[in-house]
This record gives C-alpha cells, structure tokens and sequence, in this order.
C-alpha cells in the first residue's frame, strides 16, 4: 500500500514514470536554438565545397501541387490573381502582371522539419522547450526555421535500394543500422560529423506519381536505431526520398516516428523529406556539396524546400 | 479623314500604334520557359564555385512575418496547429507534433519574380506568353517558378550607397548605368555574362525595421537603362536590396516598374527582391557563389526565397 | 468601303454592335444598389407572415463540407483550433474553448448570388456599374451582398418534379414559361410582385448524396425565357434547388447562365442557389413566409446562406 | 499524512478537486447536439409570430471587414476574384462574373457561439461531450453549428443603458439579475421559456466606429449570476451588443467569461454576440419576432450572422 501510494503520489505530481526521460539541456547550452547548424563553420563550408567537381547541380525539391499527398489533413492551393486587373483594366500603363496567393501547410512535399516540429510524449522538444511556452499560434516563439542559418554541408546519398538489389524499398521495409554502415563501405563514403545524409530507397521515383496514394500511406525508411546511429556520428541533418524517413508503418507502433524524435528533440539534427535523390543516385553522385536556404518565415516550424546539391 | 479612317481601322484590328512592340521568340526557343537560367550550366558552375575562398555563408533572404510591408493587398499570416492533440489529446504515444499553415501572397519579403509576374502592356510575357492562355487561376500553365533550375552563378553585389558615399539612397533616387560602370570599376568586379548580379542601396537596411510604411511606400533603385544595360551583358538575375529593385516613384510616372518588363519580359532575366546584401557589402565580398534553390510549386508566380551566397 | 470604315470605327470606338445592348439605370435610381429588394416593405412583410398557418419552419440551406461540388475552382476548409491550448495549456484557468477558421469560396453550396456577381459580356453590371471601377480585390466597392436588406417576403416553391411527374427533372431538362404557368394553376400559388420564387425540380434531393459529381456537373433548371417571365413579375428573387438555377448544359450554349443576365444585370433581382425545397414540397407547403438575413462580410460577391420559410 | 496521500490518490487519479464538477448528460437526452432549441416548436413559433404588428424588419448583424477588431488572434480577408478572365478574357460569351474567397474565423462580428465553442476548464462541452473526442481539426464531429435548425423565437431586447440613464454602458461595468428584472419591469416584457433575450448596452454603437480597438479591448456585459438566471428561465439564446456577452474585464478574473461555460456547456443555450440592437431600442421594439438562419458549414464551431428581427 505505501508503495501504491508512493506511486499515485509521483504520479500526482507529474512524474510519469513510464514517460518521456527528464530533459538535458543542448552542448549548445540552454538558449540555443538551431541544434546540429551549429556544427557549420566556415571551415567545414570550405572543405565540403572541394566536392564540387564538374559543376552539375541537382535539385532537391520536387514539385508539389493540389495533388500531392500530404500528411492529413496537410493540403494546399494556389490562387494565380490579377489585383486591380480584373476585366482588363490597367494598373500601370505599360505592363500587367500576376501574383499569387499560397494557402496551404508547409509541410508538403520536399520539406524541412524544423526542430520545433516534433518532441517527445510530454510536449518537450529540443533544448528542454515546452510547446506550452513557445507553440504560439501565430508563430512558434522559438526554434522556428527563420532561425536556422545556410546549411551548406557535405552531402552523402546512401543508396539503400541498390544496396539490396531492388529498384525500391517497399513499403515497411526498414534499414538497419548494418546496412547503414555496409552502403558507407560499398560506396566509399564514410558518414562524417556535420554532413547531411540522404536515403535513397527508390520510394518517390517509383510511387509518386504511378500511385500517389500508395506513396503517401506508407513508406520504407529508417529504424529507430539508425537515426541513433547517425545522431551519434554528429550530422547536422538527415533525409530520404520518402514523405517521413521513418518506416512506415513502425515496426513497433507506439514508437512511430520515433526517429524523429530522436532527431529532432534529443539531437537537435534536422529531418529533409521527400528529397529527390533519384537523380544523383543515378549520376552515382553519393557526395556533393548540399545547399538549403529555406524561405525564412518567422515562427514557421516546418517549410518547403528545394535544396541544392552541387559536385 | 482618309488618314483618321485608316488609323481607326488600325485601332479596330487591335492594333494599338502607341503599344508595345510586337513580340519577338526567346533566343531559347519558342518553347522555352525559363529564359536566361539556361545560362547556367555545369562549366560555368564549375568556374564560379572557385569564388569559395573563405567557406563563409550569408543568407540572403530577410524573416517576413505578417508585419512585413509588401506591394497592397499582399499580406500574410502564419496558424501554428497540433491536429489530433487538442485538450493534450495524443495522436501518437511517444511524441507531440506542431504543424502550420501559411496563407499569404508569394511575394513578401524576400522574393524571386519568376518570368510569368510581369507582361507589358498588352498582356504578354516572356517568349510571347499571352496572359489569356498560361494565367490559369489554380496555377500558371507556363512560366511557373518551379520550372527554374538552381541559379548558381557567380554573385557580384554592386555598393551603390559606398559608391554614392551616403549610408543609404533615399527614396526616388535611382542610379544610372554610368554609376553601375564606376561600381563596377571601382570594386574591380565586371559583370559578365551569366552573374547574379545585386545592388546594395542600403534602403532596407536603413528603412525595414525603424520605418517600415516608408520603406514599403517607395525605394531607390535602378533606372529603366540599367536595366537594359544589364540586358545586354546577358545576365542571370538582377537584384536589390529594396522590395521592387526599379526606383520607385519612378521618374517617368507612366513607365514605373518598367525595368521588370525589360528583364522579365523581354530577355527572360530573373529579378529578385529584398535581398540582404549588407552582410556581404560590410565584409566587403562583392563576388560570390550564389546559389537559389525556390520552393517548386507548381505554377507558382512568384516565389519567398532565401538564396545563399558563399564566398 | 464607307459603310466597311464606318463599322471598322464603331468597332474602333468600342462600340461592339454584336454585344450588350447599352446599360439603362435602374428604376430605383442611379445610385442603387440593393435592386429589387427595394420592393420590400413594412406593409410588405406584414402581408406576408400572414402566410404563417402552422409555425413549422423550414432550413432552406444545405450543409456544406469539403466533399460538396461546386463551380471549379471553388472549394473550401474548416480548420478548427485552439489558440493558445497547446498540449493542455489553459489561457484561462475557468474554461476551455474552440474557434474556427474558414477558408475558402463563398459561392458553394446554398448561396446568394448579389448583384455583383454576373454581368453582361461588356464587363457591366447592375445599374450600369462597370466591373473595372467596382470588383476591387478586397472587396466590391459597390453592389455587395453587405447591403441588402433582410429579404422577407411571401415565398413561393413551385414543384415543377412533381408537375411533369418525374421525382426529378434530368440535367439538361428545362422548364418554359408555360410550365411556369400551369404549375402556379395547378397549385393556386399565382407569383405576386415581391415574392421569392423558388423552383424544385428534384435534382438535389436525387443526385447530391448518390452521386456528387454528377450533381455538379449539370443541372435542370429554368429557360431564359422564365427568367425574363419572373423579372416582367418583379419578384425579389429567383432560387431553385440546383446549383446554377439556369438549365445546364443551356440549350444555346453561347447564351449560358443568361438567366442570371436577365436577373441580376437587367432587373436587379437576386439568385438563390442550391435550396432546400424538398421537405416544402413534401409538405406542399407551396406559399410561406420566407425570411433570408446573409452574413454581412463588406463587399462580398455573393454569400453561403441558410434562408429560414415559416408556414 | 494518509490524508495528503488520499488527496494525492485523488488527484493522480484525475480526480481534480478544484475543478470543474461531475458532468451531467442533458435533459434533451445524451446523445442530443442542440440543446435548448429543443424548445423551438411550431406551436412556439406560431405564438412568437403574432408579434409582428407592423412589418418592420430589424438587420441584427453588422457589417464586418479586415478592419473590425476580434478576439486574438482572429482575422479576416476577403478576395474578389475572376477565374479565367485574366486581362479581359471570357469563359463565357454573353457574360463576366466575380466570385470570392473568405479566408478567416468564423467567429468575427456578429456571431453564433455553437455548443463546441465553450466548455469547462477540463475540455468537456455540453452534454459531457470531451474536446478529446469531438473536436477534430477538420470539423466538429459533434455540436457544429450546422446542427442548429431555425432559431425562430420570441425576441425580447433589454434596454440597459436606457434603465441606467446613459448612452451606453462603460467598459468592465456589469448588470445584475437584479437589473434585469428591473428592465422587464419597466419595459413590460417579461422573460419567458423559449425566448432570445438580446442586451442592449449601447456599447457598439458608441464605440465600434469611434474607437474599434477600445470596443474591442473591454465591454459591459453580464454579470455571471444573469447567465445562471437566464439558464433557469429556460431560455433558448442570449445574446448583447458586444463582442463578448460577458462583462469584461470580469469582476473575479479567473471566473473570466463563465457566462459562456454556464450558458454554453451547462445548459445548451445559445451565445449571440455584437447583435445591433441600437435600431430596436431606438424604435422601443422590446419584443419581436426572432429569426435566425446560419450558414450551414459542417463542424463549424461558430458562424458569422445576421438574425432578422420583424415586429
């Protein structure tokens, strides 16, 4: 009885037991908000620029539309709009001009998560952050992505699919963190603190547009124990071409997405989904200078992105 | 009378003799849709990288919020949700998530003016586009902004300001094509053919955050020749550190934003608006890596951007 | 060749002798805008709740959702939120609450087509308003459905299904003046200067729930001829349990929707779409007091409405 | 000691002894959605109209725009638009259209609080319904407004201002039970079951033109204990002259709009907020006939309206 109480009594106050662990501030002590960026420096931005070979550049970001499947209720539209035009009126007497109107989530299609996006069981997220106290409405009031400065980095393609012999992964299909380490060997590219890692399972290329609601329902991705894996080696970020780069669905389905949180919350390393790696698997480009400058809107906690891969 | 029957048989057949000139096909193709981006290709990308010396990085697109002034009705807003979660509801038990949704125009802040934003007087655009045809309400059918590859060319920022000696041209205030030739000397960075090229005029620097009605109201910047200038030197994009690039009240009242339809519509160039190019002026970097990879939208006229530069 | 220039210069001069005929006042006066809600008055009113027999009220609005079709590219959301409860957060220690945030078209489902909606082909509108001068962007500046007045008005649902004795009428099918006669004989409800006519073919009942898309693709409806019948009776308003009032595909199919013309242009009487007149009819509830307070949003074109009828 | 362990015990339990008490399901029966318009009839409807004398009819909705102030962070724009007639273009032959687009809450100026709008500190709503379960981002799946059929009723305005001698009300100032059966007195309109009761403060017409961020920021209202009274009388909606019904700021700040709770959450009446009760109380029209037809939209929380007063 006295431990039942004892029990009742933590949990009285707070203390789920089965929860989350108690938070440990970032390295990059309490205020820091950009996690992983912090490993960019002018030093590593030099070295990684050595990869620039031939000057092909890739671009990372698919395009999305009304019809591109989105984590529900995600969607989006776009309003083409001639203000002041309309019935061929002119604003100005020597042009005409469109504009446009976006009204929809940022997070469809190639996106980054940024570390307000996904936190642990209790509402904490990276550096011991209460979405309680920086989740405002309007705008996170912290660990928004305005915040995170170019991250202008190495850039490794894992090819997993090629690495098993198939065109793709197929959906739930995980890979493990020996996989992880036997493409870094097969492909002579070992995985280095601050660089950015991308997984190419063949997922987008062959499902987006031949089904585009297969490909949005489930995925092949990574094991919880890979993004471990990879926060341990310090990269600033990691992506795949899948829309969630955890598998999908989770082998054990209360850790869905855990690699996120991992990630995210726990490593303050960014997540890139749905980046289109086809093509540079297809160059065998498996290193290249990786370029993102995310559109900076204040409080935005995810965003649609179009990185720039250059070797 | 012969002569008024004549000019207003002329008139009735749509042919407006004090209009735009006829439209002449892109030297691209008359199925061309992304103008002067086909500059760009692996050698010069190679060449222009060599610009990295030091590996530092600058993010050249601003933080807009719904304060942010931009060209009327432009406006935004930001909605920061946690779909499934509310009352602490979990939607999965090992994480929380925040998502958000933006509704605003594409053209805040920081933004790039793809070939379809701008048309002369008649309602054509880039490469003969006519607005009637590719101006589709739920997107462009041509010349949308996904369609541009990644612009990564060599940078060079132009200081109008240092070169005028002032910390900022005031509103009105435009600079000619013999200021652009003595920057240019001056810096001893000449444009060549396939730059990114921005002008610092200081205007949003001095202006954005301590008055930001006047800094939206007017601009210094480019006149209509430099414009033509740049044109002819066959550049990528044009730029400036103002939210229309074209000074603005414009000298010839009835020609305002004029430079858009000689760059936009006439030679495919790329404009891009409110970049941040004090950090590159101060360190004194006027030639740089450029590199923009835009959210692809699909059909999308305009663009938020953040590009960044690297020296 | 005199008479080919002097056509060339009507033509020059804009006078398109093919196209509208040129724009009369309205009876109400040059500055009106509420049109034939002008015929509604005290007396009026009191006249008609005499229709008021049994008490029973009718709903003649539908309920809307995203899955409801409409006229491309209308569509809509609901987003329902919580500000400031983030993960259990309490912005007040007392309560919880919900808000919610609508986007999208005000013309789906049953609406109010206000006088700014339709024009002729020239661009004009009710009470020769020219859209150039009035559809300003963020609102009309003239004609919106903000002014009208509360329609109450003696409400007569004329059962044209049930008349031709089909439990609907097919798309495409319309009904002429003289159906529009003998249905007021056969019921006793003679139309009356001021009333709100509506028409029920059956077509929403039959097909909205069983096959959407369909629904919204075509219709029954009135000929041209009925509208011009009505608008020579000066009733208020026009509805009819279809989307579009006006048979669909139209019989002349450059004359398309030339009822809504006829009604609103050139009389300044209201359309009322997508009505819920099967329970009336159900009851031959044929005459009732119909009561219509729209939402008052400055400017708006049109607005979702649910008119109440009391019998 | 066991007793602090048995209030833990209770509190870890969930039990929360400070809070909101024990739900009861409604007297309309626990699945019920409506609440007290369950007390509409025909029979109450038919007696409420006799209360048109005159045909007057009374707008009850104000207009609303971008610029009227709401509760944060609440907000509107409106967007008139022509799809496919870009620079003059025609998508029919013999007309032009304008459509549009709302984007903001539903609950901005004159507005219905639905049941799902308000519930206790615990997230329960009316008829023990837990947010948890109902409140989904999409829509409501129980208690949207759409729910409500016709609130036809008698209406009875209070004159409260007129009773204390000013032109209006002062902000944080309150009326008693006290004074409200003073002003049935005085005006000879006692309260009934089945009524809307509307209070006329004076507030929105002294101070929602003159200074809309002060009308916005404070108000008159109700006092709690009015709420608890009007419940007891059965009534079916209450309803005043200003943005929150509730007095505010509210004399105990923590019990800060239990108005709402009270009438929402406790007792399944409606909440009518910024009703124009001004043009009632200036023609002494006390009583009227009450009819209110809200836009359908399914799930949502609130709506914007404009109830149709006749007497």
């Amino acid at each position: 009885m006295r431990q039942l109480c004892s029990l009742l009594v933590l949990w009285g106050l707070g203390v789920n037991v089965l929860a989350a662990p108690p938070c440990a501030p970032s390295s990059w002590g309490a205020e820091d908000e950009i996690g992983a960026a912090n490993l960019i420096t002018p030093e590593s931005v030099l070295a990684a620029s050595q990869l620039i070979k031939t000057g092909k550049t890739y671009s990372l970001g698919i395009t999305i539309d009304s019809n591109t499947p989105a984590y529900p209720p995600r969607q989006m539209s776009l309003q083409v709009v001639q203000p002041g035009q309309q019935q061929g009126r002119r604003v100005m007497p020597n042009l005409t001009y469109n504009d446009d109107i976006y009204i929809g989530w940022l997070g469809i299609g190639s996106q980054l998560d940024g570390l307000g996006h996904v936190g642990d069981s209790d509402g904490i997220y990276y550096n011991c952050n209460d979405a309680k106290d920086f989740a405002q409405f309007t705008g996170l009031s912290k660990l928004g992505t305005h915040n995170v400065p170019p991250i202008v980095a190495r850039g490794v393609v894992l090819d997993m699919a090629g690495y098993k012999g198939v065109p793709y992964m197929k959906a739930g299909e995980y890979f493990t963190v020996d996989d992880v380490k036997a493409v870094q060997e097969k492909q002579q590219t070992p995985i280095r603190e601050g660089d950015v890692v991308l997984f190419h399972t063949g997922w987008t290329d062959a499902m987006l547009a031949s089904d585009p609601k297969v490909w949005g329902s489930a995925a092949p991705g990574q094991s919880e124990e890979v993004a471990q894996y990879l926060a341990d080696l310090n990269v600033v970020a990691v992506g795949a071409d899948t829309w969630g780069l955890d598998v999908s669905p989770a082998p054990v389905p209360e850790r869905a997405s855990q690699g996120h949180v991992i990630l995210l919350k726990e490593n303050g390393i960014y997540v890139l989904e749905t980046m289109n790696t086809g093509p540079l698997v297809r160059d065998q480009a498996f290193e290249f200078l990786f370029i993102l400058g995310q559109a900076k809107v204040r409080g935005a906690v995810q965003m649609i992105i179009n990185p720039v891969a250059i070797r």
